[in-house]
């Protein structure tokens, strides 16, 4: 076993405190990676306060995580230690089921092994990367490209391929309207993706606020939602709006927005549900679906797309003892445009 | 002008009576067709009683409508007097936006032209198929292929043309399995048609009462929604999900029916939104989507399909004077599983 230190909650409404636990030997296949960053998502802290229901304590939240190879298992193929590597959402799955084997282990049928407040192979609680160090199965770490900072990389592990992931699936590319709707860590990543994917960028937000951020990464216009005459305006513009907010809001004005055969792709997960409304699915055949982070073998391809045309989150890098502030400041909205911890502070 | 007898709304809450009034001259593309059947669509129903608002009374119900060709204008090249010809939802369209174009006139975005309760390019109000004839230009008419009974037919020009579009645009077919849902007029169409495409057919209803019709019809398997552990028992089961119907009821539940990246399609219109969760969207990519009758070219397609496939509507054939006491008993549900008007009752 191999002594840690971490950053925990220990219940659902504790802040979160330094934190001393084990991570497993490593075993033939393993990774052990030391942490260098590891991002802030919102779904940490819906986890850490248990919003959703089912969180497991102590908790070490943190599913967005860069770090570098330390040892490897004597089975280990695709690292040495040196090599800059990443850690998502999941650490392990079924490996057989039709998901499984065709790379998309995030919809695997006998569900996930999630990076925290999970349940491993010998049923230990996992544990995430608010931490020094992280012991993997190779087969769910990811190669970090050169040309990638790791503060910058962190969250494309969750964020990025969120929203890499839909816009693959639907080919959303050149000669396509894109709405991004919500400019926060999500939205940030969709716009700068979707600009190197070739796609006309439209962002729809509550506010003005962040209106010359989204213009700088390459939306070509920016539309304020709460100005009444913005979905009268832009009915029926879009192909394609990619939907990152996970507060409760009405689907069908946005649907009204998307042009015949349009496709509404919801990423963020309110937790109230909203009325939908028949016709303006069947009016104009218009869709909506759900997606949800990406594959292994998807994430990889996202990692190099980023490098390649040098993408990054836009952060603010924290100490690890500012993080419960950090919480506050994240359900505030108040982060441009997500949070990641050195965790050099901890070691 | 054309003297012509119907049955008509005169108000809202009014039952159908006889009524008189005019049908265009016959114009340079127009046909004049002598109406022998038209079906009893709930839509007409809905829209007699203006309860989707918005009803032009006096008001003509019926767009499920077959006849024979009597007369044709000089520039008519489709049909000759004599042709078997069938008119659906739409008499006309802007016949310049991409959808029209394109052959999918349903989507019109300058609006269609309905066949009854519209208005046409010259301002009148259109009057549909509960009449003994009917002028409408020949781009808008169909061929009724032979082997198909009329009255046997007559529904597919909406319960028909409604089912069959959304199967062909989400290519279902063989190694599909599809759940419909509902097995009213829509319904017991979607499963002949899908059968007719090799799909293995599953029927969804409230209770057990049709099952011998549905498994006659080649379905291979009935639940009983009802039952508290139908929803359990078909989880993760179906590629698509075709509803039919037009009461209010739980997406969610039936969304949960679906596999990775099934689609629930909506052809049925609830009055009513239903709360639209976006877990099951999420989890397993799954989408909604809605589809609205077919366009000419597809409705076309559609009765050589279902003449090549010896496929009708089951109905129940009634005189004119009965339409009243008809309209009740859709209401309840009390048909199997369309009502035909004959319209020789009214000449």
């Amino acid at each position: 076993m191999i002594p840690t230190k971490g950053y925990a909650a220990m219940a659902a409404k504790a802040p979160l405190e330094p934190f001393s636990f084990e991570r497993r030997a490593v075993g033939p296949h393993d990774v052990l990676i030391v942490i260098s960053h590891c991002g802030i998502c919102h779904s940490d802290i819906h986890q850490a306060r248990n919003e959703w229901g089912g969180s497991l304590f102590p908790m070490v939240p943190g599913h967005e995580i860069v770090g570098v190879v330390s040892q490897v298992g004597q089975a280990v193929t695709r690292f040495r230690s040196g090599d800059r590597a990443g850690v998502g959402c999941f650490v392990d799955s079924c490996r057989s089921c039709a998901a499984c084997r065709e790379g998309e282990e995030q919809y695997c049928e006998d569900g996930l092994v999630l990076t925290y407040s999970g349940r491993d192979r010998s049923g230990a609680v996992t544990q995430g990367g608010y931490s020094t160090q992280i012991v993997v199965d190779e087969r769910y770490v990811l190669r970090m490209p050169k040309g990638l900072s790791p503060a910058g990389a962190a969250p494309l592990l969750c964020a990025g391929i969120t929203t890499y992931s839909p816009l693959r699936e639907w080919g959303v590319g050149k000669y396509h309207k894109l709405a991004v709707v919500g400019l926060g860590g999500l939205g940030h990543m969709a716009v700068k993706i979707a600009k190197a994917l070739g796609t006309e960028v439209t962002v729809l937000s509550t506010s003005g606020r962040k209106r010359a951020d989204a213009l700088r990464w390459g939306a070509s216009e920016f539309a304020v939602t709460s100005q009444p005459d913005t979905f009268k305006k832009l009915a029926r513009r879009f192909d394609f709006i990619l939907d990152t907010v996970s507060a409760p809001h009405d689907y069908n004005a946005y649907l009204n927005l998307l042009r015949t055969d349009g496709t509404l792709i919801l990423v963020g997960a309110p937790e109230k549900a909203w009325p939908l409304e028949p016709f303006p699915l069947i009016l104009h055949r218009r869709r909506i679906a759900g997606s949800l982070i990406g594959g292994i073998k998807e994430t990889q391809e996202m990692l190099d797309f980023c490098a390649e045309h040098r993408i990054e989150s836009d952060v603010e890098v924290i100490p690890i003892r500012q993080v419960n502030e950090a919480y506050d400041r994240v359900v505030r909205g108040d982060v441009r445009y997500r949070f990641v911890i050195d965790l050099s502070s901890l070691a």
